[in-house]
């Protein structure tokens, strides 16, 4: 009785709302869901809505604003209006959805904001709703497994001088690493997209649930993988995106932190770069540059080129002598969701250029989106420093 | 020509808003602020506002919201009324803040969101704005420090048995740890309060950059901090909160888990667990009954007692035999904001009734915020393991 007692009187000072405190202290049951509906993933961990049908791939949002004159669901490009009940909650239900990650905004009187009911994802430069929408077994990939092995994703600051301050970086090393205090490892760096930032790959990417799967089933050699933030802010009394190049950051300020603070190998056979979407962009302008430095590389709807390009000119002529270009890179992995502008044409000409060493692959039935980015690490990572 | 070309062709791609590209991508002057007002460290990278003046301590909000009636400020338990311009730009000014972390929300016709312009933290059970009003050289401990080593916090998943599903938890280590592979290190258990996660120490709190700096300085141990989730999460078919027993979880399976794949030091002597708020009282629940386990603790914000209790009684009569729990507990740190609710009777009445290894901790000027918890953190952290 002391326990409870005392424990009341926590709960007292914690002025907390008795809504509140019997929903998250107490296990109260939630209101049941619709039939065929559960909460998303991506939710906060009390919040109901948004719930998903996993078999129609439909959500169904919910906003508590009596006081509103206009509520809508702004997800995947399309705007929802939303219809009010006699409490004041608005509600609607989205078309069905490809399986995945997807950004979502709710309209409160016109305003874009933030659903108070999911997890926080940086994308287009703010912090965003998400929801996943769940698949059957192809997504075991990049599910957490727990009868493997997992490595972990490091967060760590480092001084670069072109920046002229702290930059934040995640690095996953596998499960392994700890193991074998001895053992050095190859390096892919991993770019993130415009607008989001060095925690998509792991937040929205789900990246050390596919790594860990990889490499515990053999299928990827065990490497460190480096995510790195493909913006330059300014110093923070400014706040504006700074035009200094970021391969320049890459080359001379973030791998060497890397090659200091984690047991790496140091040459252009261990170390690849690949990027997705404006990512992509970057590890074709940070690779093609310093060829002495990478000899693997792979753009996920990374705007390869455009249609009509003379492909024996684009990237200043990196692909004018085939063989030579061959020698150099044993990878060029480029990558796209059927359902956006792909690079296929670009890819044919340069196959039929003689380009060898390049791998295109397409991801069935999805757009310029996360789990093309998903599947396109999935094929990726395996194909690397063997 | 050519490069710029292709870069531009990308953008077009991309269908981002002349706006956003320039804002985002060319580093375009923002507009001025208001003499003696900076964007806060706590916005996103390209937002101007919450824009903070460091002397008055006090800071202007800003928000886009033509078409709202009406929209508010909540911000450290008071509500601010914004005012509209001809464009539709709400805007108020602050009353003077305490230094460090505060939460707040944008009320836009009176349902409470994020504002946009802030980076995420997790607070009241929801992905919340926040503002850090800067301080002068006090906060030098708190804030990244370019010259010295840094540790990490690394990211880590665990399979949880009574939980029956993965856990997640954060991990710092210090700059040393991947320096001295044959070294064991002793453990920190830093647990956060109501309505926060795993994050919060380090998002919230700076843990890292103190921990850091304490550590190079020589003030203290190098140790290893876990910090892991207080709050126990059902399956996510379910959204509620368990009512098992998070003592249970820290016990039996987080210890495990971090001594298996950390090289600690496997102890009582060499382990200290601390909390602040929900998670101090966590703290004694689970050090109490565990004394086997655990010889330091500390408890920031904690609810230690209520007035009037009979300390030879409180948590099941641990303090009845003052000479004993001498012997078992090096430390108890007991820390407070002068301006909230102090367990300073307890105290008192504790250390009347014989108890020796008791420290009392006052923050100055500070209520039940970070800033408290951020100073009791670099207070207690530096009487560890000596």
């Amino acid at each position: 009785m002391k326990k409870i007692a005392l424990f009341l009187s926590v709960m007292m000072i914690c002025s907390i709302t008795s809504a509140q405190f019997a929903g998250g202290m107490f296990g109260q049951q939630p209101e049941p869901l619709p039939d065929g509906y559960k909460p998303a993933s991506t939710n906060t961990f009390l919040a109901q809505y948004p719930a998903v049908n996993a078999q129609t791939r439909q959500a169904i949002f919910r906003v508590v604003a009596p006081h509103a004159d206009n509520v809508a669901l702004d997800l995947a490009g399309k705007k929802y209006s939303m219809t009010k009940d006699e409490k004041g909650i608005w509600t609607c239900t989205s078309d069905p959805q490809v399986v995945g990650f997807h950004y979502y905004a709710i309209l409160i009187d016109s305003v874009p904001v933030m659903d108070r009911n999911t997890e926080a994802f940086f994308g287009s430069n703010w912090e965003s709703s998400g929801i996943e929408i769940p698949e059957g077994p192809e997504g075991d990939y990049y599910r957490f497994n727990k009868n493997i092995p997992h490595g972990q994703v490091r967060s760590l600051y480092y001084w670069s001088e072109i920046n002229g301050m702290e930059r934040h970086c995640n690095v996953y090393v596998p499960a392994e690493y700890e193991m074998n205090t001895d053992k050095t490892y190859p390096v892919m760096y991993l770019l993130h997209g415009w607008g989001e930032d060095e925690n998509g790959w792991s937040n929205q990417g789900h990246m050390a649930n596919i790594m860990d799967g990889l490499i515990h089933a053999g299928k990827a050699v065990p490497m460190i993988v480096v995510m790195d933030c493909g913006d330059i802010k300014t110093n923070s009394d400014v706040r504006k995106a700074s035009t200094n190049d970021v391969t320049q950051i890459y080359i001379n300020d973030l791998m060497p932190f890397i090659e200091k603070t984690f047991r790496t190998k140091n040459d252009r056979q261990n170390r690849a770069m690949a990027g997705l979407s404006r990512g992509g962009f970057q590890t074709t302008m940070t690779v093609f540059a310093n060829l002495d430095k990478f000899a693997w590389m792979g753009t996920f709807s990374g705007f390869f080129s455009r249609p009509n390009q003379d492909v024996t000119e684009i990237f200043n002529g990196v692909f004018k002598d085939p063989a030579a270009f061959d020698k150099q890179m044993n990878l060029l992995f480029i990558s796209t969701g059927t359902e956006e502008r792909t690079p296929k044409e670009a890819v044919e000409a340069l196959k039929a250029h003689g380009i060898k060493n390049i791998v295109y692959h397409e991801s069935q039935g999805t757009a310029h989106e996360w789990l093309t980015w998903r599947r396109a690490l999935n094929e990726f990572a395996p194909r690397l420093f063997k």
